[in-house]
C-alpha cells in the first residue's frame, strides 16, 4: 500500500509509492534513456485490451463490447499506480510526531488514440473533442465519489516531460488529500475576493484582455495567454471566461470548444518549437466544494524546454529567460520565414 | 534590467532574467547536450583570472596577488548574472494590477577548487573546510549589506542538475524579495513556535532521532537525515543540532565541523549511487531577522536521479519511489558486494 506522507516543515504531502517501489541500488549509475517504444510491444495499442486493466469508460464505435478494439479513447485504471484502488483511508501519527496516510486513490490513464503515434495538435478535431469528452465524464465520475478531495487531470507528451510510454495519453488522479499548493491557490483566491468582492481569475482575464501583449487566443468562451509571472518559457494559461469553480460541470458544448483551443493552442507550440515536450494540468476547485464564487477552474501547460538548477530546486523560484510578451508574440505570429 | 514579477494567482515571485535572454527561436528544437566542458576552454581553472569578474573573496596562498593565480577556493561575481548588481529598487504596478520590481541582486560563483576535476566527495578535507569558510564568509558580507531580503546559496552537481559549467562551483544569490516558498517555511515554523512553544526543527532532529532508522550521521554538532515524507530518493537534510536561525553567524569551527559532515554525507551519495547528480541548498532566516527562536537554518541535499512529471508539475506534490527509511540505510551502509 502507497503512503501519502507530511513533511513536518513544509506541510507538503508526498506520496511513498511503495507498489512502484525501487530498491535503492536500482538508482545508482545514470538512468537509462528510454527507447521510444514501438507500437508492436505497446499495451495501449488496439488488440492488447484483454492484456490492460478493464476499462472504465470508452467513446467506441457502436456496437463493440468494452475491451475490444473499436474505441476512438479508452480510460483504464493505471496498471502501476501510484495510489491503491482499495483500502481503508486511516490517519496515523508516530509517536515522535510523523503523519502518515494509507496512499488510497484512483489513477487512472486515459489512452487518447488507438493510432501510437497521434497528437493532439495533428488529430482531426472530432477527435480531440472525444478526449475532452472522456476528460469530462472521467473527472465528473471522480468527483462524485465521495472519498476523493481533490482530483489533478494531467498530461505528459515527451520524454523531457517525464513520459514513460510514447503512446498518447493523460492521466487522471484521484487523491482523498489536498496538495499544499492547490490549498495554497484556492487561499489566495478566496482573499482575494474577501478583499475586492470579485474572483481573481476573472479579473485576471480581463487583466491580460487590457494589456493584449500576452493573449496568444481567444473564442467566445475561453482565453489563452503567456501569465505576467510565466515560471517556464512558453508558459500557458487558458480560461473559461464565463466564471466556473468546478471543470467537473462543464458542459459538453463547452468541452468541445475547449478541446478546439486547446487543439489550436497546442499546434502553436507545436509549430515554433518544433513538437516540444510539454505537460498540462487541469485545476480544479476541491471536489467536496461546488459553485465556488472564489475559485476558477483553470488549464495550465508547461513545456518542457528547460530544466531546474540548484536555483529554482532550492528557492522554489524560477528564473525564465524568455519574456512572457515575445512569447506570446511568437507563438501567434509564428516562426519567421 | 532583469525583472522580478509577482504572479498574481499564486502570489510567487518569477525572475524573467533579460540579461540572459533568449530569442523564443532558440528553443526550437531539442535543447542541445552540454559536452562537459574541457578544462582548456574553462573559464574558472587558474591562469584565466584576468578574463573574469573581478574576485570578491578568495582563500589563496599568502603572497598572491588578487585576480592572479594561487587561490584555493574564488568568488567571483557571475558573468552571466540572473540579476543586477547595480541599479535603484523600485516596485511598479502596471494599470492592469501586475506587480514587478527592478530586478537587482548579487549572484556570485564560488568556485570551490583550482581543480577542473574536483568533487567535494574527494577533496582533501582541509580543502572542503576552505569552501566553507568562504560560503560563511560570503554569506556574511551579503546578510550585511542591507539592501537584501533573502539569500540563497546553492551548488549544482552535473548535468541533470542544471549545471552549464563542469569546474566544480556553487552560487550565491542575494535577492531584495523573498521567495514564497521561504515565507511559507518561516510562516510554518512560526505557528509550531506559537502552539507548542518549541522550534520545529529542534523538535524534528529529536523525533528523528527518536525514530532513528533514516538518520544517515551524527556528529557531535550535526544531525543528517533522509526526510521522512522525503520528496525525492536519497534526499538529505543537514542540521545544526544547536539552534540557531542564520547561517551566516556560523563559527569558524562549526563550519569546519560542517565541512566535514558534508563531505562524509557526500561521499555516502557518491559510493552508493556513483557520483550521482544533485543539487544542494542553505536555507537560512530572512537577511533583516536575526536571533529567531522559532527558525532555524538547514541545508537539503536533492540528488537529481529521477524527473518530474505532469503530476509533479502539476500538483506540486512529489511521487517518491525509494522508502526514506531503505535510503537511509543503503546510505549508512552502502552497497553490498
Amino acid at each position: 500500500m502507497p503512503e501519502f506522507r507530511n513533511n513536518i516543515a513544509t506541510k507538503e504531502w508526498v506520496i511513498i509509492a511503495t507498489e512502484r517501489a525501487k530498491r535503492p541500488e536500482d538508482f545508482a549509475g545514470r538512468p537509462a534513456n528510454l527507447a521510444a517504444d514501438s507500437a508492436a510491444k505497446c499495451p495501449f495499442c488496439p488488440g492488447k485490451e484483454a492484456k490492460t486493466p478493464k476499462e472504465v469508460f470508452a467513446i467506441r464505435e457502436p456496437g463493440t463490447a468494452p475491451d475490444t478494439s473499436g474505441w476512438r479513447v479508452r480510460v483504464i485504471p493505471n496498471a502501476f499506480p501510484a495510489l491503491s484502488p482499495t483500502g481503508e483511508l486511516k490517519r496515523e501519527k508516530s509517536p515522535a510526531g510523523f503523519l502518515k496516510m494509507n496512499g488510497v486513490g484512483i489513477h487512472d490513464v486515459i489512452i487518447e488514440s488507438p493510432d501510437h503515434e497521434a497528437i493532439i495538435a495533428t488529430l482531426p478535431l472530432a477527435h480531440v473533442e472525444d478526449i475532452y469528452q472522456a476528460y469530462r465524464t472521467r473527472f465528473s465520475q471522480l468527483a462524485a465519489d465521495g472519498r476523493f478531495e481533490s482530483i489533478i487531470l494531467f498530461k505528459n507528451h515527451g520524454q523531457n516531460a517525464g513520459t514513460s510510454l510514447h503512446h498518447p495519453h493523460s492521466q487522471i488522479v484521484a487523491m482523498p488529500v489536498t496538495p499544499r499548493a492547490a490549498r495554497d491557490r484556492v487561499e489566495i483566491a478566496r482573499s482575494h475576493f474577501d478583499e475586492k468582492g470579485s474572483c481573481l481569475y476573472c479579473d485576471l482575464i480581463a487583466a491580460e484582455k487590457q494589456e493584449e501583449a500576452r493573449v496568444i487566443l481567444e473564442t467566445d468562451n475561453f482565453s489563452a495567454f503567456t501569465p505576467f509571472a510565466s515560471r517556464v518559457p512558453f508558459e500557458i494559461w487558458v480560461l473559461p471566461k464565463k466564471h466556473s469553480s468546478n471543470f467537473e460541470t462543464i458542459s459538453v458544448e463547452l468541452s468541445r470548444e475547449l478541446a478546439g483551443v486547446m487543439q489550436s493552442v497546442l499546434q502553436k507550440l507545436h509549430r515554433v518549437l518544433h513538437n516540444p515536450d510539454f505537460n498540462y494540468a487541469i485545476y480544479s476547485a476541491p471536489c467536496r466544494e461546488h459553485d465556488l464564487e472564489y475559485f476558477h477552474w483553470n488549464l495550465k501547460i508547461f513545456p518542457r524546454v528547460t530544466s531546474q538548477a540548484g536555483f529554482e530546486v532550492g528557492s522554489g523560484m524560477m528564473i525564465n529567460t524568455v519574456i512572457p510578451e515575445a512569447a506570446a508574440k511568437y507563438l501567434r505570429e509564428g516562426e519567421k520565414k
